[in-house]
């Protein structure tokens, strides 16, 4: 089966392209240097390359994804990477802590008790250093873990989640940045103790050399909003959709905003080459993107050509959202499917 | 169960209020004259909410859409407002015609073509009317139903979705702009024949004498753009998130951009009187929503009081693809949890 076999709108990832990244990375971030985060693509089977690269600790957002990687023999270090003070969803990753291990965010005194009352073993204090999201302040980690450890939870470290940081575009003053907000975090580190520091993101994958894992996730597949940062990272993922409509001056194609995460604003599409297998991806033509609906996206037909029937490639300007929206992603290989990776991470 | 015990984010829909729009909306276009688009809600129990309320004919934008709807006895008269060329999905739904009465809209010879070599019976012919998308040139409406014709298809009419007139606020130049678009229509109509002329949506269902049916969906759940035309419609569907980690500054909650249409930009917030039923979710505190991430929703903590574990209700920017996130909607009432209507339409 070719690319063009699949029904639209697909959701494929460039396998050649996702093993140059994943080694890439692994270069950089070798072994449990890196703690890839599976939110990124919520796909099990896309985790086992990364374990087969040497990365045996994931990190997580949600408990879905906890318990979906326990359960496909991924649970060799899962750190939910959030906060829940959910009793069911707690119990549950309580009950899988017999076959994997599995460590909590917490970053206040509820959600401390809630892990606990569970039967929760391991937690991770959370730091805010800088994103006005979860994280307890720097200055309160220590009670924190006091509290924990009072209330018979293992206190394995820290984590801190620069994310306001990814996009800095200036790299001086995004290296500047990111000390400073493990600054904060060290200092949290230093009255927490435990012998996890955790941080980072694919944006600053590379200034982290004084945490002992990064959480990185978009350099497997990536996006448009991570590509204009000129990492070395390449798309390995896009959505194929079909022209259902065309005239001389714009083509509609089946990859709506149902198909593809909005937030970080529309899409780019370029020409599907077909039967040109890897060089057909990266070297299709670029076109506009006018606009999304629900089930379309608008597009200016390249010369006035595009043709019903033919294929474009959406590429997604934030991927997380986008494989998040699909049942499945088809790995290919010089344009021919060779596996079918079901996004079995879904949901919460 | 209540709302608060509902695992969480929820996305849940007010009995009372979707009752209301229903109504509303019914004494307004009556029986065929409201063909309700099932893609606003993608769930077959609220169709069969519509279709009880005596709207028999139903629209949808995608194959799945048409063959659930077919496969839930809701097969009365189905219009898929889209273009298909996909020779597996339009061979499907013509298998589906024996208990269900499918008509395709098509716009080209291509997508005719591929209607008939599919064994589709009935086509209706999709006229551009100022939205650049889907739609045949108005002045090729004719041509091409006389290829379908000589094709062996049945035409039934035509449709033209006036999409970019929606949001026109002020109400007097929305009328004339919606005349202009229909006489574009209706011209179209008078080279094609047929007894159906179909257009229209939530933000002009009361604009429509010249048609003899409208496409509307949004009404019945409403979203917080739809919320800004003054219609008489009410917010009848939430996303329940909650809170996971609190300062006195900012509170977050476990609704983010995975379980939130995002391309209206940011939802609203408000928190959840809990216990209070109706009055409740009409009665909350606004609140001011910061930012989304994959999986929370950063909003200003209400007097610094917004404690971990509380709950919060989200208002969709955009319903469409809020809902096609979701496995399932509960429907409360006077904040009891009444019944679970899986979404079954989700997909391609």
């Amino acid at each position: 089966m070719r690319i063009r076999d699949l029904p639209t709108p697909a959701l494929i990832i460039d396998a050649t392209a996702l093993a140059q990244n994943v080694a890439t990375m692994s270069a950089a971030l070798p072994g449990a240097r890196l703690r890839p985060h599976v939110k990124a693509h919520k796909c099990t089977a896309l985790a086992a390359v990364q374990a087969a690269a040497g990365h045996r600790s994931f990190t997580c957002a949600t408990p879905r994804e906890v318990l979906g990687m326990a359960a496909n023999g991924l649970g060799h270090d899962l750190l939910l990477a959030n906060e829940s003070v959910d009793p069911t969803r707690l119990r549950a990753m309580a009950a899988a802590q017999d076959s994997a291990r599995i460590t909590i965010a917490v970053d206040s005194v509820a959600t401390i008790d809630a892990a606990a009352a569970a039967g929760i073993h391991d937690v991770l204090i959370d730091v805010e250093v800088g994103l006005p999201r979860c994280g307890c302040a720097p200055t309160d980690a220590g009670r924190l873990a006091d509290h924990a450890r009072a209330a018979g939870l293992v206190v394995r470290g820290v984590m801190g989640y620069e994310g306001h940081l990814m996009m800095v575009s200036d790299r001086e003053a995004k290296r500047a940045k990111v000390a400073g907000a493990m600054d904060l975090l060290l200092a949290a580190h230093a009255d927490v103790g435990g012998d996890i520091v955790s941080a980072g993101g694919t944006g600053t994958f590379d200034l982290h050399d004084r945490v002992n894992e990064v959480q990185a996730g978009s350099y497997a597949l990536m996006d448009t909003q991570y590509g204009t940062l000129g990492l070395p990272f390449t798309q390995a993922c896009f959505v194929v959709g079909t022209v259902v409509s065309s005239n001389g001056r714009h083509a509609v194609a089946d990859v709506g905003l149902k198909a593809l995460g909005m937030d970080h604003g529309n899409p780019a599409a370029m020409t599907l080459i077909e039967d040109a297998g890897t060089d057909g991806i990266a070297g299709g033509t670029s076109t506009d993107v006018w606009f999304c609906s629900d089930e379309h996206v608008t597009i200016s037909s390249v010369d006035g050509q595009t043709r019903v029937d033919a294929r474009v490639l959406i590429i997604p300007a934030h991927i997380d959202p986008t494989v998040a929206m699909h049942e499945v992603a088809w790995l290919v290989r010089d344009g021919e499917v060779i596996d079918r990776w079901p996004i079995d991470l879904r949901g919460w």
